[in-house]
C-alpha cells in the first residue's frame, strides 16, 4: 500500500530537518547522503528518492536556507530612522540558537556560492536587496537628522552590512569572546559613531 | 636514479602553485586530488606520493593559505594612528588580483573551519591577533586626538575588523559594484564617522 499523502508531507518534513541540522553542524563542506541518512536514522537508500545526486542535496539545502531566512521571526520597526535600522540589524545577528545555525550554514555556503556563478550571482543579488532594504531607514534617519546632512544613505548601508556581517563572523568563531551582549554593544557603538559623525 | 635534490624542490613547487589555483578557483570545496592533477597535467596517482589522503592535501592547503598570508607585500606605516590604522586595513581589502584570491580562499576555509574544533580555535585565533595588532594604533590615534577620548580602543578594533571582512564578502561576490576606488571610499568614510564621532 503506498503511503498516505500525509504520511508523505510528514516524511519530506523529516528529511528537510535532517538536512539542516547536518548544515548546523557541518556546513555545506558536510552534506553528504550519507550523513542526513545516518541523522535520520535510516539508509542512504531511502533517500535517493528525495535526492538522485548530489546536486538535489544542495539545491534542498540552500532552498531551506532561504525559506528559513524568509520566514525567521523578525523585531517589530519601532520608529521611523535609525531605530529601525537597529532592529533590522540586530535580526542578522547571531543572538539565539537559531540565529546561530542560520548564519553558521550562510557563511558555509559562500565557499560554494563563491565557486559557481549562477549562486555567486545570487548572493550578490542577495546582498544588493539587503543594502536596498536598509536604504529607506537611513535616509528616514537622515532627514530626522539623526544623521548628519552630509552622509550618502546608499554608501552607509554598504557599510552598515559590511560591520554586520563581520560581526556575524567573528562571534561564530569566538562565542565566548562575543556573547549577545556585546555583539549588541559594538552595534550600539557603531551606530552610535554613524550618528555623531 | 632518484631526482636531484634541487628538481625535488622545484616539484614540490609545483605542487603547491597547482593547489593555489584550484583553491583561488574553487575553494575548499572543490580541493581534490583530482583537480590538482587536472592543474598539474599529471595523474593522480603521481600526488598521492604528496598526499596520502585528503586530510594532507588540507592541511596543506591551510598552510600555504598561512604562508601566503604572512609573505604577502605590506604597506608601509606612514604616521603613527589613525593613518597606520588605514594602512593596516588596505592590507586586508581585496584591491588586487593576488589580494582577492587569497580573501576568496580565506572565505572559503572558513566552511572548513567552522566544522573543526581544532581549526575554529585557531581561526578564532588569528581574529585575536588581528585585532591585537590593530588596538596600539587605535589607542595612538585617541592619544593623538585623531579620535574622541571616550573609545574604546579594543571595542574599535573589533568594529574596524568586522567592517573590513564584511566589505571583502561584498566585495568578493560582487566586485562590479565593489571596485578599488569604492572600497576605498568605504574605508575613508568609515575611518573618518569614527573621528568624527
Amino acid at each position: 500500500m503506498p503511503p498516505a499523502p500525509g504520511d508523505h508531507d510528514a516524511r519530506r518534513e523529516d528529511v528537510s530537518r535532517a538536512v539542516w541540522q547536518v548544515l548546523a553542524e557541518k556546513g555545506f563542506g558536510g552534506l553528504t547522503l550519507r550523513a542526513v541518512a545516518a541523522a535520520m536514522g535510516v539508509s542512504t537508500g531511502m533517500l535517493t528518492h528525495y535526492f538522485p545526486a548530489k546536486r538535489a542535496l544542495i539545491t534542498h539545502a540552500l532552498d531551506l536556507l532561504e525559506t528559513r531566512t524568509a520566514g525567521r521571526p523578525r523585531r517589530e520597526h519601532p520608529a521611523p530612522g535609525l531605530p529601525t535600522v537597529r532592529a533590522m540589524l540586530l535580526d542578522i545577528l547571531p543572538l539565539t540558537p537559531g540565529d546561530t545555525a542560520r548564519n553558521r550554514v550562510w557563511v558555509s555556503s559562500w565557499d560554494l556560492s563563491l565557486a559557481d556563478d549562477g549562486l555567486a550571482g545570487a548572493q550578490a543579488d542577495r546582498y544588493a536587496r539587503l543594502r536596498s532594504s536598509l536604504h529607506p531607514h537611513l535616509e528616514a534617519a537622515r532627514e530626522l537628522g539623526e544623521l548628519p546632512a552630509h552622509v550618502d544613505p546608499a554608501q552607509l548601508a554598504a557599510t552598515a552590512v559590511a560591520f554586520t556581517h563581520g560581526l556575524v563572523v567573528q562571534a561564530l568563531f569566538d562565542p565566548t569572546r562575543f556573547p549577545e551582549d556585546t555583539q549588541v554593544a559594538l552595534l550600539d557603538a557603531f551606530l552610535a559613531s554613524l550618528a555623531a559623525s
